[in-house]
């Protein structure tokens, strides 16, 4: 098959994913993780049922594809937030801002049997060594501008900071997160 | 029946059933969460297969029994930290050291699928709740005598000390799990 032929198959394969994982997200924000159903995905993502089963054989595999990108689209976010902050440590609370919002906003999907399969994926564990790495560099990168305590290792500080946040999930208001946010960066610099 | 003989039958029933879970906690000692068998906790338990079936439908159930008793050992020995120690903030650092600990021993647990279920009872949801509780009144009482920040609501300092202390289950030492204990009290005291 020539290069254009097979481009354009990719592109079209694509294509046809991205109306999948588009419709499932959509059928999740509406019924919630448990409900998604692959005939709703098919009609919603304007697709026939037969062509859906040639991407994806059953909706584990499809709401595997949306949590991917779902997570994909947070560490996004989270190098956003990190490159539009000027100076170490305030990268550094940008970061850890944003992961408590995300934490905080994505409290109601996490009580679900599906939700802790979903979590288990090796995308998940990968997902949050890049972030524990990132938040270590601006941990290093504070600590060597003297803005954070310099008597623990950057490593175990980010540990820190990542579960430390993870609280969000449980507080009630915005307002709590960005007093937790506070509070766990109190914790770097108590050393000061 | 007299009341002699119903006591007399439900110390019985009691002891049965301790013999089982002890026996349980042997195997999963030995061998781990997931290989544990019927027969090998009526053999070890010294019971027949029967009588152990009489109490408990399936294994799920015994190391329900098993895990119950493991987290109320678990609270007991929180409370008996926090008696020890003298003085606000000794009685908070004794228990959230002792958490840590327990979070850091119980770690190689708690990657396989049945530590997943058992986490999910409703008693793991009471005994978090307990300690919460035990936590906000200490921080409370700390912060009372001027030991703790006082711009932060005691059950939201609570909330982080407890999501924080996590991170233990991911370092590799008690060192780091003491510099760990050190570094979220930090947090606490920051605006002293």
């Amino acid at each position: 098959m020539p290069k254009i032929w097979t481009d354009t198959i990719e592109t079209h394969r694509q294509a046809v994913q991205e109306a999948a994982i588009d419709a499932t997200a959509e059928l999740i924000a509406e019924h919630g993780l448990l409900s998604v159903t692959m005939s709703q995905i098919a009609e919603k993502a304007g697709i026939g049922r037969a062509t859906l089963y040639k991407y994806f054989p059953d909706v584990e595999a499809v709401l595997r594809a949306w949590h991917e990108r779902h997570v994909g689209r947070h560490l996004e976010q989270l190098a956003h937030a990190r490159d539009q902050a000027d100076g170490p440590r305030e990268r550094l609370e940008a970061v850890l801002r944003t992961y408590a919002l995300i934490a905080y906003e994505s409290n109601r999907h996490h009580d679900t049997e599906i939700a802790a399969l979903l979590h288990r994926g090796a995308h998940v564990t990968k997902a949050q060594q890049h972030l524990h790495t990132m938040v270590r560099d601006l941990v290093a990168e504070a600590a060597e501008a003297g803005e954070l305590r310099g008597d623990i290792a950057p490593a175990e500080l980010a540990t820190y900071c990542l579960h430390a946040l993870t609280a969000a999930s449980a507080l009630p208001s915005k307002a709590a997160v960005l007093r937790l946010v506070k509070l766990t960066l109190s914790g770097l610099t108590a050393s000061r």
